[in-house]
């Protein structure tokens, strides 16, 4: 039994059938929203226009996982877990009728919930969220009806940068609400001043160490503006990207083990703690994080595909783990490519880490080569080892994967050595003849060993 | 003392210069062509027209090495090597003089020499190789001089293909003649298929299974055209990319220790087995090939700017190794990219491994999102182990350099489902939620282990 039929719930369901067919296996799944298996990360470019029709967000309808042999729930909304009685209590959305169903084996994958701050104002119509393809549309249907082209985004997370990148394609005037110092907080200040200077190079306008203190409406009920404590910002539409937060309301009811972010705790089987027949994986759990060593919430699409993968595989019958993260992530806004991996200063100073930091700057290809843009790159190594533990790059085209490299050399454990002397793909066109993550690792040698 | 002032050689004396001033160590360097420090890889690039002018390919003028207190000597030919009596000889090419100078360290950095087969013609006018900025001068000088169109490629490595997509870009009707099943060696031939296709629709004929048996000239001496033992290409220009040999005949006359690939063997330091005093690096070299664990010879400008840095940094008085390489290229024709790492199918046989192959297609982005491209990921993985052991990518734009992920993992001794669970940069307009590498990870770690 599946509870939520998104990218780790359905996975889960999906490899589990993989494992076993139905007449050994009875998968049935609950999802009380619209819509299953849609890829959450591509809302923005829905939004934005990129991606022309809803549908194309969705990677298996509801028909083709039953066609599979998968008993999918929708518009169902799990209400309760009973675990000792070993059922959960659903609800029919349409109907309003709630029904016990026994379980054997249990995948909680009830995702995340946008972090929505008890606001005056913040229920208005025009604020939107955009976690769910329902929030989406319902954000399309505000834009297709308003007229004015004001537009404020709050946060400056990764949400809140592709939703500003999507309202700028739609034509809207953009301002940045942000709590921070600097847009993507996921990145160290100096690394999210790149980011600042590159938005209000495309016209965002970026408002920093800013809170929002309530939604002001009209006399028709409608939004606005967005009151901070200093200014007013007017606004025909809002959008929510403040953050979210594991969805864990019935895992907590239940008892189920949380972390210190209010996720399930699993092992590395993707079960939860202490319950042999209960799974849990997508963005309702913490991950470890392999570098600092310690549990962190990460809501993300990717993750949750891998975690749904492990748990069917479990669940079926056969082996797989999920080891935990190194905190990987790549973004644009626009044509500024935006990726970080390992830890910031911050996180190392937290996790007791002394390092020595470095950043250069360095091109997309060879310097001689066309189109070779410029991208900066930050790395963090430990003081004394060398080891590996952080990389953030900006810059253009070409500059987002190549975070890649130090993302698995974190889970390699490299040194800042190491990486100098990695194999990496070298043609002028693809890259410099030094790549510019090994330019910021030769750098960083010499910040931890001094002269060779 | 420096024998060679390309990649490796003014490497190895900009590190060495680093590590001790004037006062310290003096360094004198011959090279005995017009150029130093410039970027070979980058002629088919200043040939098809992307660079315009060849002083964007020098790194770092004679003049500029000079001021850092570098004794370089241009168009100067080292004929001798003379080890046991510490001292070089070398011949000004201006003038004709010789005379012999003493050493209390050497590098060797001679580089690689094409090969060029002794057939009929091969020297006729017309018939160009492109090793040195010299040859790229000498072939832009032909192409201003000859009014026919057609071109003919011998050799379909990353030269050949490289230079096929100059000369189309110049607009030359151009035909490469192959000596083996598919182009691209370098890759399997199934997957060397898919850059044969690829070629046939930008217009290049492409011409496999045969070797040329001779170059046929005018009554004016010049090349007409190539002939294989079925047929004849005719020919304005011929453009020689078959491949190349270290250049070491002086340390085989100084009795230097030679691999089976004719080059230069030496320790982790880049130091020339067996002697204290010599090192030797770049195009001149034999490898260790880290996963094959055999010696291997490869010429690329990556690795001979990071031999530089490595003996630098040793005859400089510090420390630094160099382990070998995992064999990762990347290269492209047009917009076709194609990259490799690890082993080949015969690499793996040769080196007495079992293996699972799989082969699988999928996108550069998100299959919703704008300029998703396909592409074809090969993997080899080691029968039992799941150790991974090679990949082969060929695709459009964003598919070469996901092949250091392959890169870096090999270097780590991963395994396939190790890859399967690696923390990757995902966002839709950077990758699918798995990445094709991973994609192709997940079939290997069914093709090794069956069902999970």
């Amino acid at each position: 039994m599946v509870v939520g039929g998104d990218a780790a719930g359905m996975s889960a369901a999906s490899q589990a059938r993989r494992m076993k067919g139905p007449d050994e296996l009875e998968i049935i799944a609950f999802e009380r929203g619209h819509f299953a298996s849609y890829s959450a990360c591509g809302i923005p470019y829905w939004v934005g226009g990129d991606v022309s029709d809803r549908d194309e967000l969705i990677a298996r309808t509801p028909e083709e996982h039953r066609e599979r042999g998968i008993d999918l729930r929708m518009r169902t909304e799990v209400t309760a877990l009973d675990v000792a009685g070993g059922r959960v209590r659903a609800r029919d959305l349409e109907s309003g009728a709630e029904e016990w169903t026994s379980y054997d084996k249990l995948v909680i994958a009830t995702g995340a919930r946008p972090i929505r701050p008890p606001l005056p104002g913040i229920d208005a119509p025009g604020v939107h969220g955009v976690q769910t393809l329902d929030d989406g549309q319902a954000l399309l249907d505000t834009l297709a009806r308003t007229s004015g082209r004001r537009a404020v985004v709050v946060g400056a997370g990764y949400i809140g940068v592709e939703m500003a990148e999507a309202l700028i394609n739609r034509g809207y005037e953009v301002t940045v609400v942000n709590r921070g110092k600097e847009p993507m907080s996921t990145l160290d200040p100096d690394m999210g001043r790149l980011v600042h200077e590159a938005m209000e190079g495309l016209g965002i306008t970026m408002v920093n160490d800013a809170e929002v203190t309530k939604v002001l409406t009209g006399e028709d009920g409608r939004v606005r503006a967005v009151a901070t404590e200093d200014a007013e910002y007017p606004a025909d539409v809002v959008v929510l990207g403040i953050g979210v937060r594991p969805e864990t309301t019935l895992a907590q009811a239940a008892g189920l083990p949380l972390g210190d972010h209010e996720g399930l705790l699993t092992d590395q089987a993707m079960r939860v703690r202490g319950y042999e027949n209960i799974w849990a994986g997508g963005d309702c759990v913490e991950v470890l994080d392999l570098v600092s060593g310690r549990e962190r919430h990460i809501a993300l699409g990717t993750h949750a595909n891998k975690h749904g993968q492990v748990i069917g595989a479990n669940a079926g019958g056969g082996y797989a783990t999920f080891p935990g993260v190194v905190g990987t992530a790549v973004s644009k806004v626009c044509d500024l490519e935006i990726a970080r991996t390992g830890l910031r200063e911050k996180d190392a100073r937290r996790a007791g880490l002394q390092f020595e930091k470095v950043t250069i700057e360095s091109t997309s290809r060879a310097g001689y080569y066309p189109g070779a843009a410029p991208m900066t790159v930050k790395m963090l190594a430990e003081r004394r080892t060398g080891r590996l533990l952080g990389v953030q790059i900006v810059g253009r085209e070409g500059a987002g994967k190549r975070v890649d490299i130090a993302a698995v050399a974190l889970t390699a454990g490299m040194t800042v050595d190491q990486l100098t002397a990695l194999d990496l793909g070298y043609a002028p066109p693809f890259s410099p003849v030094w790549d510019p993550v090994q330019v910021a690792a030769r750098k960083a040698v010499g910040a931890v060993f001094g002269k060779r």
